[in-house]
């Protein structure tokens, strides 16, 4: 195992409906799917906040992982819990509820253990609470960050504080378009360059994602999946496994970035293929290893 | 140069609108881009319909890139002429004007020497005009169609009929979802087969295409581009690009089916760069090679 990433984001009960069936208060959250999925590649610092009404299986779960929760809380309250429902096509979802509970005070403070970690990823959380954590950090070598489209539209002064402290930006296409006000990918990625971040990744859902970096592009294609059950989570699984993957690489990150990216898009892959973690938690290793040969034989020419 | 291939489809006058600019009465129709994306790899025969007004201009450019202009007919009255305007962003494009003129009385006749054209691609154009060219080909070894959202809805039966005859099928995304009712590729693919061709190509515009054939998926990058003028005619360019190919290869298709769609992406991705055929009609073979390396760098891993 390689050099253990500290993963910071929400961690959630998640009740998901889509056309065929309707699950409630899954595992969910930005860092449980970043942690589960960098888990298959090295050792995870979890940090976040859950209620006493979190399930203990839940965290049984987590350890089963090897994810370590010294700086998981279990406050009085209850867990974040988001619901939300999937149009047929399942491009679309809506929240039909967000109920913020402990996540509402939460205030993360790392245990003297996780802040030496040298690959931090801030999963999808508000940007204060990324720059909060960051701050603690003593000198990682490698900071990766989601976003979501909601801290565009209420938290863009903390997004920018933060975009200049990173070495990874990751979002997705309508995200990079409202940010940069531009429709061009390329003009898009020059922008979102000036803000900070060496590394931006751009991803386009079941299109795969393009990486911009100082070895130019790579276009990274997808895993084409036969059946989509439940895409929640998908996002936070590749940039989990892409984390996990850098992590667990040795030598420098342009080596290994197109190679992780690749990982992020077969952990993904296999989200999509249960609701929230129920199919991620299952997985093995030479599983993934399998999905990565078929996308090498999807795109040879 | 390998094996000629007879192109048939719509030989018109476009006149396109852009935010950027307007261009009046630019060569265009599928077969125009078809056969001139295909004249860089093999000889190419036309067979089309103009009006009396066609540019002569237009007949020497096509004479430049070797296009047989036997099988072109020249007829009293007007030629075929499309009015369109695009969108900001460029992905919606509407239709101001189509004049049809004489390919309202067109019936494809071909001359003996076009009878016997081992590569055929009936690029879009009426079902039945594509059946009427394919009743008169001898023996043809390998015969593509390309289609539209048009034929779907008012000659559905006339394009199911084609389809039992056809090796390839060109069509894109929303077309494929139209056709089969399926929102998923997969289920898509799975359907187009069983109407009757080997090969099935989804077009997915700057996402690329995907290809289902004999030996499996084929997932095959676009080319990206810094700077989208005039996306009309890229479809018909990729499609064209890859029909030269595969007519200028030795051996069985399977081997080059992947390369040949390499080269359709590249060269569609020149026509995108220019207004109608503007950029097109001035590549040279080492640019088309260049950007093919270049995809071939941007997608290793």
């Amino acid at each position: 195992m390689g050099m253990s990433v500290l993963i910071v984001g929400s961690t959630a009960l998640d009740s998901i409906k889509t056309p065929k069936a309707e699950n409630p208060r899954l595992l969910g959250g930005s860092a449980s799917h970043a942690a589960v999925a960098a888990s298959f590649f090295s050792p995870v610092k979890l940090v976040g906040v859950v209620g006493e009404d979190f399930p203990r299986r839940y965290l049984r779960l987590y350890q089963r992982h090897g994810i370590d929760l010294a700086g998981l809380q279990i406050r009085p309250g209850k867990t974040f819990h988001w619901s939300g429902e999937y149009e047929a096509n399942m491009n679309h979802r809506r929240t039909l509820l967000t109920e913020l509970g402990v996540f509402e005070t939460f205030t993360p403070t790392l245990p003297k253990s996780h802040q030496a970690a040298p690959f931090v990823l801030l999963a999808n959380i508000a940007p204060a609470l990324q720059l909060h954590v960051l701050n603690q950090m003593a000198r990682p070598q490698f900071v990766a960050a989601d976003t979501m489209d909601l801290w565009l539209n209420i938290a863009l002064a903390d997004l920018l504080k933060l975009l200049e402290r990173l070495d990874a930006f990751v979002l997705n296409d309508s995200e990079a378009r409202q940010l940069t006000k531009q429709d061009n990918l390329f003009a898009a990625f020059k922008k979102i360059h000036r803000l900070g971040p060496k590394y931006v990744i751009i991803k386009q859902g079941s299109h795969g994602s393009i990486l911009s970096g100082p070895r130019g592009f790579f276009l990274c294609p997808a895993y084409p999946l036969p059946k989509l059950v439940d895409p929640t989570g998908a996002g936070d699984s590749f940039v989990g496994a892409l984390i996990g993957c850098l992590a667990a690489a040795k030598g420098p990150v342009d080596d290994h970035i197109r190679r992780a990216m690749i990982y992020g898009s077969v952990v993904a892959s296999f989200c999509c293929e249960g609701f929230g973690l129920l199919r991620t938690t299952k997985l093995q290793r030479p599983q993934i290893e399998q999905r990565v040969r078929e996308l090498q034989e999807l795109t040879r020419f």
